[in-house]
């Protein structure tokens, strides 16, 4: 197997032994690059009953197969244990019989959504009698990097290829076994279900020259990359495809001086500890002058179980807070530890979240309806939120059916993205012999 | 002035003699960023009103001012006449006051156009009971990287502008004196309506060092480059910012065995010969085998003026063709020269086109329905065009009021990019204290 990627089962089983790893010449990268992109040509002519019966065979072969993926998880879980991971590590990356199942229900929940390819967009005729329209039509080859959690192997195609793309994979090391097992899989449905197998290809050369060599690969259309801030950074220095950020989110929440602070309890509460590990959870807590002394020992109370660190007025009402640096307050936690700021007014939250907000999602709590204009119209994110959880800013949540990730960057899809993120709009423009003069 | 930005007339007065070439220091470029991003938020919070009185202002000073104008450009076209430019170049230089009155109908044509931020995208009421919505906003900071010609100086700031962005503009070294002097006029106006004259800012270091600062400049949340190959190479190389790209149009045509021969003679003239250098011109004619014998000698004829090179077909029945290269196919001449290959049919035509085609555009001449429907969909490009002339591909013709470039890249924009494309969407998620369970 020279190109590096999972050819089907036969091809897969031969090569790929425990710690194999394989090490692709550029050539071959961009061979593997070509294929998708043949892939990708099919598949944009393809209907949605193809693709969702690629989507069906594959949840049913996951779940067939499941003792296989576990085999090929423990190599990964075991060498990973043995190179020292840590915990929160090793679970992302163990796999379980719920967990594959959790895997096959969201590619039926996928097959069932509704195919954004072919959705007239726009359309009307011009005043010289040409009908002009805009499509959707995929994107053409998405490439994905990620970190070790293995159902986004499946998630990720899955979404991808019922937008009508191909999608290149490249995960971590760490799960190289579980990721080929499973593009293995995706693999055989695909054949099966009369469609090209390199509509799902994965990068097996995990290593780091083979990563910028893959941001630059002239083949994908938009690369997203999931990670964190080193990803990330390194792919705004390297890549030269087009890319959409799956970015940080330090997110902010502010109880102004109208909140109802019964609500806002809840709500700090429940954006804080409901999942501190994700990037819809609240990171700074900013307080209204008016209403800090009441507010913050009522919600240092309800969140015992979360560190807090302050500006000197948030210690000066909660005993035994810790101090707040400027780095507390850039710092995206992903744990349960809040940091918490009293500003002067509305004014100052937006400027505090200004500065050190990430763009995610930033949320007040409020009763007055100009503070709400106000915070809606002028901090600038990919979602705002009043009087409500930025734990609902999650693709699911708002109505996308499932997502691919949370953009924070503003060009082409902010916020969650869904199928309809996953494609482009091609024009049609169609006339009777019309010249232009 | 040491930020290298024109601040206002009397300052940009001072400070700009003719030659006079700024040198700027990273900081400094920094320094103009952080300004435009200040602007960028004021702007994103202003209405309509304001930001069309700036752009009709703008052009009753370009009306008032163009004798200061004329002179500013006569300074950089000796310039460039010294420095041996050509024809071409030295055209699209030259200001007169007929393209200054075009420059002042253009901004006034801007401002009668509907404001695209604030429009809902679309909404829903989720079942818990939040109302979700998507809410069209500026995209904040939007930096253009262009030739020589002025006009788009104003042209790009007053479309920016409408959307409610603020612009960073780098132009060419060669009109430096001209881009003073029209953004000093922008900033008069912007400054007359009450807004940041940092919403428009010119950034005068034109050396190679300073764009690729510019291209990896924080500040900017979409970077589009407006020129040939070689800028946008580098763009693509170096930009760590979005990027939008107006790319090549090496644009086809191509006539089906089924095409009425004289609407496909009226179609190749005009996209060919209507105006050669502009990106929507065709470049290569792609004929059926059946019709080859009978549609090529009547083209040829009809476009004497043209150079035609072919493939071998194609020269067997127009004596005298020249022969096309591999190279021929894929340049895009923007000229008075046109490729030519003969086709065995569909497949190959929309092969040849996959092979060489930019993106762009690509047109089919074709009575069958069969032809028209595969060609628009297996065709991978921002246009597809059937039955008339690639030269429609244009925002102004398609319906979008004013164009700042067209795109041929998927993520984002694709085709021609309008108003709408200079803005991104913001989720407005509102509740009444809900929480995730």
């Amino acid at each position: 197997m020279t190109t590096g990627c999972t050819n089907g089962r036969a091809a897969g089983a031969r090569a790929s032994g425990p710690g194999v790893r394989l090490i692709m010449a550029k050539s071959d990268l961009e061979d593997l690059g070509r294929r998708a992109v043949d892939a990708a040509r099919i598949l944009a002519a393809t209907g949605s009953a193809a693709k969702d019966a690629a989507l069906r065979l594959t949840a049913e072969l996951l779940e067939e197969h499941s003792h296989d993926l576990l085999e090929a998880n423990a190599v990964d879980v075991q060498a990973a244990h043995a190179a020292g991971a840590d915990a929160t590590a090793l679970d992302r990356l163990t796999l379980s019989p719920q967990r594959i199942g959790a895997m096959a229900a969201g590619l039926r929940q996928v097959a069932a959504l509704p195919d954004p390819v072919g959705e007239v967009v726009e359309g009307s005729v011009r005043p010289n009698g040409l009908r002009v329209a805009r499509v959707r039509v995929p994107l053409g080859v998405v490439a994905i990097i990620y970190e070790n959690r293995p159902n986004v192997t499946s998630d990720a195609a899955g979404l991808c290829l019922k937008a009508g793309n191909a999608t290149m994979l490249r995960g971590s090391s760490s799960a190289l076994e579980s990721n080929r097992a499973i593009v293995r899989l995706l693999r055989q449905a695909l054949s099966k279900a009369g469609l090209p197998e390199d509509a799902v290809v994965l990068v097996e050369d995990v290593s780091h020259e083979a990563v910028v060599d893959f941001m630059q690969l002239e083949a994908i259309d938009c690369l997203i990359p999931r990670g964190g801030h080193s990803l990330v950074d390194s792919v705004r220095r390297n890549a030269t495809v087009p890319v959409v950020v799956d970015g940080d989110g330090n997110c902010h929440l502010y109880v102004d001086a109208g909140a109802d602070l019964d609500m806002a309890l809840d709500i700090v509460v429940n954006a804080k500890t409901q999942r501190p590990g994700v990037c819809n959870a609240v990171e700074s807590l900013l307080v209204h002058r008016a209403v800090a002394a009441e507010f913050l020992p009522r919600a240092a109370g309800a969140m015992a179980e979360v560190e807090l660190v302050g500006d000197e007025a948030a210690r000066a009402v909660v005993p035994g807070m810790g101090v707040a640096t400027e780095e507390d307050y850039a710092t995206e936690f992903l744990a349960l530890k809040l940091a918490v700021a009293v500003v002067d007014d509305l004014d100052a939250a937006i400027a505090h979240i200004a500065r050190f907000g990430s763009g995610h999602s930033e949320a007040i709590v409020t009763t007055d309806i100009a503070s709400a204009e106000r915070f809606c119209r002028e901090v600038d994110a990919a979602a705002v939120v009043v009087n409500t959880s930025t734990r609902f800013v999650d693709g699911g949540e708002l109505g996308l059916g499932a997502e691919i990730g949370i953009s924070t960057q503003k060009l082409h899809a902010r916020g969650p993205m869904g199928l309809r993120e996953l494609t482009s709009a091609k024009w049609i423009v169609r006339g009777d012999g019309q010249v232009r003069r």
